[in-house]
């Protein structure tokens, strides 16, 4: 009888079948070129009428985030929904959700999107994280500090990405200064932890709970934005596993159907968490050459409730990103004869802005 | 003064620059993914409404090929033409090249549409290819017979493709009923050569005449379709040279832009032309996991005037094509978890039809 028993893992979407993506950013580029290759379509819902997914992708709704009606009749046109960015406001999310299936789940954008949730899960599970203290007044932040040591960094629990709305506070630092820097809103106060290394690891987690991850990458980052993924790291080996297990672990925590990107520190004392992206992932680009099936391949395969590929990689690789004026020198880059160029059809160039990616592959070390 | 000098090398096409592309297969939708990745647009002329590539393009005129108006429509909306498939109508091709550069040039479809055409340039560059005789009607196939021995294969010399419009003849043949299977059409007599293996070279010639060649790869066919190809190929290193040798000698003098495949038999007198196609080639789908540039990549660059990629592979690889009914078996294909599944977003699966591909690498041998 329908109802009696909990639902089994549903069968995998046929070709055909279309999957909805929120957001038409270069993430959701990829993946919709990852569903064509498997058959599938793609529907983009996101504002921007040039969003870069849009025109790699079968269906574009240019509705805005809180348009109800135009979720309503995203989520009905679509078999399942995702998502290429975790500040997908909650409640559009929950729209979606309340419609189709949502992969990740909603839980997934609950946790990234609030750096409380995150780090008190993630120490609920067992993972170290730098220290830190919630601050929800600018009187608590003196006790905060006492918690975290100084320097330490406050930043507001949602909402921050690529180093907006955050203060860097020393001592004698100005307690009613900071707190008007982030606005006022309930906050966090992260310690600094000394790091020998940035990487990450780029797991998927099946629908039938399979979890695969792919090699651990080495970051660089500028001003709070990725410049580099090496792989493999040249990390001490038993580090490397301990990331991939940290990582199998959040996914399996979380009920995580999908590609999930997580960010370490390689401290002294071990691994740190530094952070929890619900998505496919900046660090994960070097699988579209180096893999088989590449982090969006394997998204939507999670999604779709396909069998997940291997994430074996069969060739070392160094992903370099283009930022803002980085990418006027294309024609140098194209000319660049061993690597992979990818460009992702944004117009206009703005300081900051990820404009593309260049991919460049090295036999298996 | 302009005009005065004959016109140099075409500088590069910016990002953001539109590729129009003859043909919506699924070579045309993985020639729009390439495009996308490297930050153009694509705009696929296709009579087909439900056409493959249309949903990875920006645009997609679905006019006939005989519309002229909607030809030059298209020729003025794009900054380069080029075309999928090599029956692509020659009026169609120079309606469109008369009014914007398309690659690969006109004289490559001229020469590979017409079987007496093709093999008499391939001879005329000093390349072999297997006896043949022009015929012309029933009464000149004797004549051809004691050319090239029977048995043989009576062709059209125009729009022959994946073994339609073709007889077999041997001893005692009926020419009348032979002549009337060919539909009294100009045709050409084919001998046969004892072959013990098919290989294909994937060329690409840049505008200003570089030559990448990806390494040759062995091809099995099954009624006239292509089922797989292994690359490395398992061949004696000179065959292979004299292989990419011979497509480069090609390409050169049909002063060629783009990417083309080359068949050819192994023959114990040496390598055999077999066909020319001008236009990427379903021998060279294995490149897209195995190479950073791959045939799609490779074709944009070239024709966009970019420099070539290097044709470098870094792994060994597999192709296995999926026809009609092997598309069905999709689920258990997805589950072969080191292979990259390739279907092609057509609706309606048929005998004969090409329906997507697997791809399986391994490590450089």
């Amino acid at each position: 009888m329908p109802g009696d028993a909990p639902a089994g893992p549903a069968a995998p979407l046929p070709p055909g079948s279309t999957v909805g993506i929120l957001g038409g950013g270069q993430l959701g580029r990829m993946l919709a070129i990852a569903a064509a290759r498997l058959g599938l379509h793609a529907h983009i819902f996101d504002p921007d009428p040039a969003a870069p997914a849009a025109e790699v992708a079968q269906s574009h709704t240019p509705a805005s985030w809180t348009d109800h009606g135009a979720l309503l009749d995203f989520a009905a046109a679509v078999d399942v929904a995702t998502y290429e960015f975790e500040n997908v406001p909650l409640e559009t999310a929950s729209t979606v959700a309340g419609a189709v299936t949502l992969h990740p789940r909603v839980r997934a954008l609950e946790v990234a999107q609030d750096r409380a949730q995150e780090k008190r899960f993630l120490q609920e599970i067992g993972l170290a994280v730098a220290p830190w203290a919630e601050v929800d007044g600018p009187e608590e932040i003196s006790t905060a500090a006492e918690a975290t040591g100084l320097p330490a960094i406050l930043k507001t629990r949602r909402l921050g990405y690529d180093g907006k709305g955050q203060v860097r506070l020393a001592d004698g630092f100005d307690a009613a200064a900071a707190w008007e820097t982030v606005g006022g809103a309930p906050s966090v106060l992260e310690g600094f932890v000394p790091f020998t290394a940035e990487l990450s690891v780029i797991v998927a987690r099946g629908a039938h709970g399979r979890v695969e991850a792919y090699d651990p990458g080495r970051n660089e980052h500028e001003g709070g934005i990725l410049r580099r993924t090496t792989v493999p790291s040249g990390l001490p080996g038993r580090l490397v596993q301990d990331a991939v297990l940290a990582a199998g672990r959040i996914a399996s925590a979380l009920d995580y159907v999908g590609v999930m990107g997580v960010e370490f520190f390689a401290a002294p004392s071990g691994l740190i968490v530094n952070e929890i992206a619900p998505r496919v992932h900046n660090t994960g680009h070097w699988t579209i050459e180096a893999c088989a099936t590449d982090q969006f391949a394997q998204h939507i395969r999670a999604i779709a409730g396909w069998p997940l590929g291997a994430a074996t990689r069969h060739a070392d690789a160094v992903m370099d990103n283009l930022i803002g004026e980085d990418a006027a020198d294309w024609a140098r880059l194209a000319g660049r004869s061993g690597s992979a160029l990818h460009l992702y059809g944004k117009a206009a160039i703005r300081p900051g802005r990820k404009m593309g990616h260049v991919t460049t592959l090295s036999a298996l070390s």
